[in-house]
């Protein structure tokens, strides 16, 4: 592997288990201090996420691009932005990331470092949501990224924010983010049995915005 | 029509369809979260619409202006800044797409997906502050859209932000906003007879922002 | 008065008026949601306040200067950057936007125009914190106007936020507006009796910050 | 001592200062009008720190680089990116800041000036917590630095903040904001037997950031 692959696949990986580390460590210490009160666990484990995320973007994204994300990855391949093995691996590192984000918050709040959740979210109106979730910030990133790039570390964090609350599934929008999270019997977590159909609709978001941003963003000099 | 006509109404439609899916999906997700605390709901809806709007406006900023709101639009016909065809265009786009972003909350959440308000909202004071909030939305985007183009979406967003807590009605500062609230029964609605009076506000509010930017902003060198 | 000094006096005028209508507005507002936890309130309050006075400044900016604070404009003064006579224009045009900035946020919220605030503010750390609190923001404006113009803005709105916190009076920092919030007996007030003290250590903050300056911020050319 | 170097030191301790300042005393703010619900303390606590970051970093930036911090003094010392001797000095007006900024926060809000903390802050948790923490922050600022020094002030107060809730500790993250956290017996303390561990933690932490940035962000002439 080239010094150069190394490095990208690294801060792939790096930067997911830090996403991780802070989305599922923020709703463990959300919940522990909230008294029972769910929005208010929600409000500080939407803070830290938005916040942890534009910082870890402006880190990496000079490096791997900051994907953290497969279908982020596999819209780039999409596109032929990016080759199809440093895509494999851009994956394999970000589920990998992701499932040490997840020990790793576990370590820090001493809980068992492998758990299972035990969370139901199966309603349809949820699949709709993760749909929407990763139709916006595939949408975000595609839109904002060739106009305003120094822009969309701060949109991104923003879209998820926003998506936190108006997405009945509170936006995972990201498939290792997904999987990661039916690791952690926490307020961040989600039933494996439940996580496929989630993959599915962020999939076909992913696919829904790859189309819209081909129709809303041709140049103008092709027309 | 135009691809490039298109693009910009398209962009109209699934902007402010996002940005209702976001302002009701958030009070519905910030309701059921509150324990029955009105200010904990009101800060998550807060929190979701700003950063949803500021995303927003980065991403179709570039294709259409992101006016999402027929009086943004209606403005910028009277200073002759767009044309009128494309005027009604944006105005049809915005209010279709209101529409069907309320929809799709009502999807995400499991609900039924036509409804109609019952909460009433018809003090004085309310639509005295529909015309603030409208004024001030209008001249920050005449003021800062002159010297800081790259800055309007950071200042609309924030200013909305503070319009949903200083403002009594919470800012819908929108006619096709005020429009497809009235089509939700649950936090962020309004019921369609308190309607008309708010979109007159507005309407007010938007025409005296732009003479207010006719006196405020005129270009030193025509003195 | 030449058009360009109106347009400043104005623009002073304009956005003291909506920065108070912000600050008063938001605390009624805050606390009429918040059930009774106060924290919930300031939280709001300080979400409003900051987000709204980052967008007055991106707005009015460019045309006075959005000082907004005769604290701000005697340092101006005292450093030979704005004439007396504005200065003496920009002070007056403050106090009158203030006042007429509270009494749109009664008017909004269907209280009676005129009040008097009966909260007593009266300890010792109360004064102290006021002192810091100016000391702070008129640093914060002299450090960051010479190196990054374009991030004051967000600056004086964060310096704000943090104010609003961990100050003891929640960082009025602000003659005007201290006037101004004698004026309602709402969240944001303070008794009339308190206000002179508050002004005094509002003064020796912003001159304890221009000698700060002064010694910190010399051109190293001048060395 | 030159001009120059005295003018680094000042503002080193003039900073930190304010940084404890804000530290606790939005803390004690935060306990007492949150009517004990830590979570509520903790999201005012996390507003206030991370907004008056970024205005300090954008304030005193420009003239010292403002550390803050003796771990981020540390890693520019051993990237010989400062003089031994001024490192010295930093480190020395950043312990004397601190404590300054304690005494303050205790002086505005009317407690006694001199505390020692009683909270025991004592899990293997904490200590892992802290040095994740550590570790964000040193590779934030050595990652964003170098391709968007613009961009620091934003990206290590949205650490910070994410890392007030990801982190068990909440991210103190620095020693001289340890040390100065042990004298206040309020909401932001931690015993002073505590605190050796956390600035072993904080020094593996920072020392793992430094391999990690020169693996990841190595430039890519040299490979």
């Amino acid at each position: 592997m080239k010094a150069e692959t190394f490095r990208k696949a690294a801060a792939e990986a790096l930067g997911t288990t830090l996403l991780l580390a802070i989305v599922v460590g923020s709703g463990i210490m959300g919940e522990r201090l909230a008294d029972g009160n769910e929005a208010i666990a929600l409000l500080a484990n939407t803070l830290a996420t938005a916040a942890g995320l534009v910082a870890l973007i402006l880190v990496f994204g000079p490096v791997s691009g900051a994907h953290f994300n497969p279908a982020v990855t596999a819209v780039f391949l999409a596109r032929r932005e990016i080759a199809l093995s440093l895509a494999v691996l851009y994956v394999a590192a970000q589920v990998v990331g992701g499932v040490l984000g997840v020990v790793l918050a576990h370590a820090m709040f001493d809980q068992d470092l492998l758990q299972t959740s035990l969370k139901a979210r199966d309603s349809a109106g949820e699949a709709i949501g993760e749909a929407i979730a990763t139709f916006g910030i595939v949408l975000t990133i595609l839109g904002v990224v060739r106009t305003r790039p120094d822009a969309v570390a701060f949109a991104v964090g923003l879209f998820i924010a926003a998506g936190y609350w108006f997405t009945s599934l509170t936006s995972f929008a990201n498939p290792a983010v997904t999987i990661a999270r039916t690791l952690t019997d926490s307020f961040a977590g989600v039933r494996p049995a439940d996580a496929p159909i989630f993959i599915a609709a962020e999939a076909l978001g992913a696919a829904l915005a790859l189309g819209a941003a081909s129709l809303l963003f041709r140049d103008a000099a092709r027309d």
